[in-house]
Formats: C-alpha cells, sequence, structure tokens
C-alpha cells in the first residue's frame, strides 16, 4: 500500500453482509488551509457508517486525509466533501461525518453532515 | 472586511444547498450590560442552525457578538434577539441558540430558543 | 425591590410572548432545616420553564429560597411546593424543578417534579 | 426508628399523591458476600420511582442495604431482588434499580431491572 | 471451572426469567493480534443483553476474551464474533457489543453490533 | 449530645498521642450571612491538622459550623475564626483552615490560615 | 459606594494583622481590547496575596477590573499593572497576580506576576 | 492461601533488595463497623510503602481489610492500626497509610499516617 | 507583518525589564512530518519563558510554529531546536520547552528542554 | 528492522548530547501473564529518562513491551526489570519508570523504580 498522501480509498469487503452495524472512527490529526488567508486549520473529524458492501481499509483513510494538508479547505465545504468521497467509494447504508474546528476569533465551529442511503429506496 | 463592531452579518453561499447539515458555532467571548444596573454580565453562546441558501460568516458573527459590548441586554430578550437577526440574515431551515449566562446573586441563567422554518409549509 | 426573605415572585413581562422557548435556572445556594431533627440540609435546586405571559426575576428568585432558610422542608415535600409556587406566580407552559439534596446517611436523593400546562387545553 | 440492619422497609405518605413524579436515590455503600466464594462484593445501587400512596423512609432503605452485608448475593438477583422488594412495600406507579458491581477479574457488571406498573391497567 | 482461554461460555439459569431486564458488561483487558502485520491490538469491550432462559457466568467470559490473545482478529470482525458467539450460547432477547479499539496511525475505531431476537416472532 | 448549634466543640483522646499525622476534614455545608447586606453567603471548609492530646468530635464540628448560619461573618475573618477556636480547644500541633466562598460578582475568594504551633519552643 | 468602572480601590482594614495567611480570588470576567487590532480580549485573573495592614474590598476589584473593559491592554503589560496597582493600594507582604487570557491564533497565553514585599527589609 | 478474613499477612522476598523504590497500593473496598452506632462505615485505603526484605502479598492484604468488616473501629485509630501491623508484618523502610472515609452529617475525613523508619539509625 | 511560514521571530520590547515574571505559551496545532516515514505528526508545544529585554510577538510564533509543517523533523530533536531558537531570538532568563507528541504504535512521548540562562554568572 | 517481540533495544545518538532534558514515555498497551495463575495482566506502563550519549528507539521499546506478552512476571519485578534493561541499553543520566498494574481483587498496585545514575560520581 502507498504511504502518500491520496485522494483514493481502498477498501475491504464487509465482513457482515447483510447485517446493520456500525463503524465509528475519530481523529484528532485532521489539518488543511484556510483558503481565505493560506494558513493552517485544525480539526478533529468524527465518521459513522453502517457498510452494505465495503468497510474503509484505516491506512488509506488516513493518507486521504492527510491529502488535504496543503489544500484550502472550507469548513462546511470539507466536511461534506469528505462524506461525498465515503459515499462514493463505499456506498453505505448510512454515513455521518463531523467536523470539528478549532477556535478562531474566539469561536468553534462544529460541521454535521449525515446521510441516509436507506431511504431511497 | 470591517473590523468594528456591527449588527449587520456577511454571509456567504451554502456550498451544498439541497441537504440538511447542522452548523454549530460557540463561543465563551460574549459581554453585554446589565439594563439594570449597568455593570458588566458575560455569557456563553452557542448557536446550531440548518443552512438554506445562505452561511453566516464567522468574523461578521464575532462582530456582531461585539456590537452588544456597551449595551444593556436581558438575558431572555438577547437570546432571542440573535436567533430573529440570524433568521432574518440566513433565513436557514433551522436555528437554536443558547445563552449560558454567568453566576449573579448564586443563580446561574440559560435561555435556550428554538426555531424550526420547515413547519412553515 | 426588597433585600429580605419572601415567599411572594416579581415578575416582568416575557419579551417574546407566543414564541415556547426555555429558561433554566439553577443554584447550589439552598438550605434548609430537617422537619425532624431541626438540622440543616442541602441542596442544588434546577428549574427549567417556558414562559406564557411572565418570566421570573431572578432576585426575587434567590429571596424566595432564602426563605426557606429556617424552615423545616422534607425533599419530596418542598421540591414540589416549589415547583407549585412557580406556576401560581408564572403560570408558565411548561415547568420542571429538580432538588438535588446533599448525601445524609451515604445515600443522596434527587426529586424531580414536572408539570406541562399545555396538555390542559 | 431501629439502627438494625433489617428487611423491612419503613415508608410515610406521598406528600403530593395523584401527581407523577420522580424520586431517584443512590449510595456507594453497598455490600455483600459472594454467594460462591463468601468474599465480599461492593456496588453502587441507583433507585428511580415514582410513588403511588408511598414514599420509602431513608433511613429504613438504608438498614434494609445494610441487611445484604452478610448474605450471600449474585449480582442479577440481588439487584431484581432490591427492585420486588421495593415494589412490594411502595406499590409505585414505576421503578427502576441499577447494581453497578466493582471490577472482579478486569470485568464490571450493571445489571438493570425496570419496572412500570402503570401498564398495568 | 478451567483457568484456560477457552471459545466455550458457561452459563447459568437467568435469576428472573419472563423479566426483561439488562445486564451489562465491560472491560478493558481485550487484546488479540492484527491479522496483517501480527502486532498486539487492544481494545475495550462493552456487551449489554436481555437474558431470556441463561445469563453468562463471568469468569467463562474472561476465559472467553483471553481466547484471542493469540489470535489474529480484524476490528470489524471480531466484533461480530464476539456478538454471535454470545447469541449462540445464551441466545438472549437482545444484546449489543461494543469494541472500542486503540489508536493506530492517529486513528481510532469503535465497531458496534445490535441484534434484537425479540423481532423474530 | 445536643444537636442544637454551638460554638463549643466536644473531643476526644488522640489515640496515637506521640506520633504527628494529619487529620483531614472537609465540608461544603458551610453558610453565614453577608454582614453587610444580611444576604447568605455559603463556602465550602477545608481543615487539616496534627493532633496532640485531642481530636475533634465531627459531629461537635458540625454544630460549630452550624453556629454561623444566622450570624454575620466576613470571608477573611470568618476563616481566621474558626482556626483560633479550633486552636483553643484542641491545641493541636499544627492546623490549616481554608473557607473558598462562592462567587458573588463574577469573583470568587479563598481564604487560607495556617499555624504552626511546634515552632513556638 | 461607587458602581462606576474605576482604577481606585477601595481597601478594609486587615482583620489578624501581624499573621501572615493567604487571600486568594479569581474571575473569569476580564476584557480588554487588543491594543493593535482594537478588538476585545478576554482572559482569566488569578490574585493571590498576603494582607498586611489592608485588604481589598471585593466590589471595587470587581469596578476596577470592570475599568480596563474599553481600553488598550498587551497581555504581558497589563498583568503587571494590576499587579502593581494592588501593591500600591494594599502594601501586602505578598502578591501574585496570573493573567490566563484566551486562544487567539491556535495559541493560549498565560502570564504570571509574583512579588514578594518581604524580602525587601 | 486462605479466603478468610484473617489479621495476619503473608509476605513474598523483595525481588530487588537493597534498592529504594516505592510499592503504592490502593483499595475503595474498606468497611467496618461505628463503634458508637454500629453502624456500616466505609473508606478507601491508600498504601504506599518503600519495602526492605519483605513485600505484602495482594491476596492477604485483601483479607486483612476484609477482617475489619465486622469490627468497630474509629478513622483514627483504624488507620494508625493498619499502618502499625504493616510495619510489623514487612519492616519497611518507609510507609505511609491514607484512609479517606465517607461522608458523613456532610463532613468527609481523611487520615494519613506516615512513618520512615530509616531515620531510626 | 507576513502572513507565510517562517523561521524568524518578530520581537517586541519587554515592558518590565529588571522583574523576573513568567510568560507560558501553549498549542495543539503543532504539525510536521516524520523524517523516516514522511508522515505527519502531531504535536502540542508548551512554551515558558522568563523574559529579559525581549518578547515574542504571537503571530510571529505562530509562522514560526507553521515553517516544520512540510519539514521533516524528530521528537527529540525538534523541541530542542525550538528552545534553542527562542534562545538566540529572545536571550531570556529562563526556558523551557515540552513537546507531547501524539501517540504511534500505542506509545505517546513528551520531550521537555529547560535552560536557565541566569546560571551563567 | 524486525516486527517481533524482543528483548533487545535499537538505539540512536541524543541530538543534544551533553544538555540535561527529559523524555517522557507512556503507553497502555503492556500485558504479562500472572506467573502463578498463567492468567493475563494488564497494566500501564510510565518511562522518563534524561539521556546521555542514547536514546531508545520507539518501535523497538514497542516491541520490548510486546515481548513480555506470554510470559509471567511479578509486578515488583517486572518493573524493576524494565529499568534496568533500560539502563543497561541506553546508559541514561536519570530514569523513572513506574508500572499501573490493573485492578485485581479490588487493589490496584502501581510500581515506581527511579535511579539516579548522576549520583555515581
Amino acid at each position: 500500500m502507498s504511504t502518500k498522501p491520496s485522494k483514493d480509498f481502498e477498501t475491504f469487503p464487509n465482513p457482515r453482509p447483510g447485517r446493520e452495524y456500525l463503524i465509528s472512527i475519530d481523529t484528532d490529526e485532521f489539518t488543511a488551509l484556510c483558503p481565505v488567508t493560506g494558513q493552517p486549520d485544525f480539526a478533529k473529524i468524527f465518521i459513522d457508517y453502517i457498510p452494505e458492501k465495503l468497510c474503509v481499509e484505516l491506512k488509506s483513510l488516513k493518507l486521504y486525509l492527510w491529502s488535504y494538508r496543503n489544500e484550502g479547505a472550507f469548513h462546511e465545504d470539507v466536511t461534506n466533501r469528505i462524506c461525498d468521497d465515503l459515499v462514493s467509494a463505499l456506498e453505505p447504508l448510512y454515513i455521518k461525518v463531523r467536523g470539528d474546528f478549532n477556535i478562531r476569533g474566539g469561536v468553534r465551529t462544529v460541521v454535521t453532515v449525515e446521510r441516509d442511503l436507506r431511504k431511497k429506496a
């Protein structure tokens, strides 16, 4: 497996397909650049998902998050983007992504995006 | 952008219009004057909203909160006012504002205002 | 305003009549006498209410709680009484009062009384 | 009142019959003997109940819990027994008893028993 | 009773058959080997179940968890397996198993599996 | 023993005279009146002492602290007074009294008085 | 007493002159303006002192801290200034002032100034 | 080894004689009877010692603490007694025993006994 | 002032030269690359110093820490380097730098470097 | 580098020889077998050392701790042994090792070993 930052996820087959269970992943090692000032932003990222056929491989998730290190990213946008990229790669039954961004100007921001793909049918 | 206290909000377009997701903002840097005694009050402010077309720009939110610094404001009233001003500026789908005011006379007060504008239809 | 203990509340008009929002008040400065032994009891008091026409003025609430200082009061009874007295004075839409009494004989007691006056109609 | 361990409860009349409100009692001073090894077990006990006609007097509750001090008691059984004994004595509208037992062999056990006697009708 | 690691559970009869109550067990002493690298993994395990006819004996649960010590086990798989093995042995009315795995590469993973066997009927 | 508030302490003989060891007592159930406004003040009291011939009996300490309930007392003065009264009654080798008073006007005050009577010789 | 912001302290005579004891005061209600940007800064202030002849009256301390509300003040400077102003007003035996300033640019600053005036002799 | 309460300690040889190192043991499972009222008392016990030739075997320490279960014991006395019994059995270089007794009458008591046997020579 | 990462510090004159007082700065927004694997590392950095003639300007400190973002840096080395660079720029009387690095392989590392330049004379 | 458990440490040269600074390492992933019962024990291990010529490489430390996984080890002995093995490999100026072992029989044990090799001269 590569050890370079990458927007691609590696996946592996869900070991219990057909059962709805929850996988929760969190990290406090997310950093990107402010698209306006170019200065570093830091966040904690929390991901909850119910897999269908695929699970995300953890090291590739780490490389994915690393890929934002030198990119500009607005709080509201990047949280939605992480969610959508995971949906594309995993096609999970349900997913929630929360980005908890460090204080700027005395203000803390948390963005929470939730998609329930079971409702489609 | 101005760096003066101001009752006006700057906004930017919601990067994912059409999706209901939550933006949570909190600060422990709110201060106003007691309208009866003229002495300083301090509070933590917590804002949760689901944007429709617009998001609030964080620096202008900070300047907005700053604008109360030398104004008199009752706990119950100011929490409602922050909520209503954000509704006017953002027309969000949903908003909740909580003001958690410092102890006075051994008593702590928290005011919580919630408006769900999706129910209108 | 008086600065003597008093069973009367002062009130002020709800600044947003017609909107259901929550006012939460708590204090860890409640003390009364045990009606059996005459010895002091201590409690934390938590009040949540949705105002209709009136809000309780905080200083008068403090004087009200003070009025129990030299009275005997059973845990279960006094929590109900605080709730009922606030209902009489404020006629709120909803109220919850919680009394969290200090450990006696290795045992802690919490009494929670809730009244929803919106159900009457 | 006696100061000997006892399986009998003393009660007093509910000061607000006809109103559903919650009384919560907890202690970290419960100890019994392991029925297999005869060695001491320790637990925290949490009781929540909605009284109908009777409330439990706190000192007699303490003497009741004391009565297990030199008796053997399985975790699952004793938690159910405390619940049932309180139901017999108080005939409450609702009761929940939780026994949170100290770590044995690296494992902590919590047993939660809930009975809603309002459902009978 | 044996003191060797074992995949078999010992059980004892539920002392209150016919009543739905919750037994919660947790330990921070779970360790297995990473099936890819062969290196040790560590986790906290949380189990909640509603017994029907049988309860799990705690020491045998400890020996069961010990049996993973020198086995390879993926996070998602092992949490499901613990759940399924307990279902086979106890045939409970309901069970939830949560595996909270230590940080690897800056990322923490929690897997939660829940099975409600009351829904079958 | 009396159950009335009292400025007198009961004592009992130190069970290990000749050994310097520490007895630490704390309570969060101290209340007095503000000598200026007459309104209630609340504090936590922490006492550490090394006994010589006498130890303070705990119930009489509780009655002593109760005796301030309806007296006016400045923060700085009352903490010194508790210390001096215990010195008079116990003649300990060492004592420290700390009064940690609740927030008034946004400000918390802690007064710490320490007397080492071993230095006299 | 005035209720206006003021750089003057009111004092009262130390009730135990001749004894070295500690008075500790803290508040999380300090705010000033950044002298460079003019924007509000927030801090917690902690004061410890050993009085000689005078103690500071708490309400005047509150008015003193209030007086910085609309003044520019550097972190390092204002903490030294509070310390020096208290020394001028109280001539204490010892004083320590700590200013714990809110996060700016991801960085928190704490300034601690200590003066021991007993060393002069 | 016995599994009955016992005032005797089992010991084993210090694995590093000649080196001063610290062994710290604590439990929150100590209970005795109040010698005045006969009612149960509960405490946390903390032991720190530097061994010379012997270490205390943990199970025998547990049986020793168990032996107080149905004995009367004053707070100040029992803490000294545990310390002295360990000194007799282990002849350590240093020992500190702390008994942290549960709240009675709103008051918590902690007794700390320390003996440094290195000072004898 | 620049808003680019930079190894240069800006300084300003100490507002109280001649007095020894402590300035403490901490951030949880430090990230560098592992010099072996090239992957991101994260740390909290804590700085305490006693200024002599100069203080470090906070924004330039932030830009300095930012300058490590895309550099390789060993834990032990980078903590020493931050310390030495601050000594070169500020010539403080005393400085301590602590780097608290995130868990890798289940292991957390903290490096603490302290230099007292007052001892030179 | 190997990825097998090993009693050998890899080291690298201290990047700042001649300066006394502290390296602190901790892990909650230590497990060994009880030498009496053969059952698993778990501990947190804390290491502080001042390097002279060598630092321990973290991955080899992890492999070293792993090497105890299937060995019997008494609490007091293993903590001393980890300390002594690090001294042999690193010849540091100072080292402290603390082993904080999980609760067994209601009792927690912490063993602390400290060696200051600077005192030899």
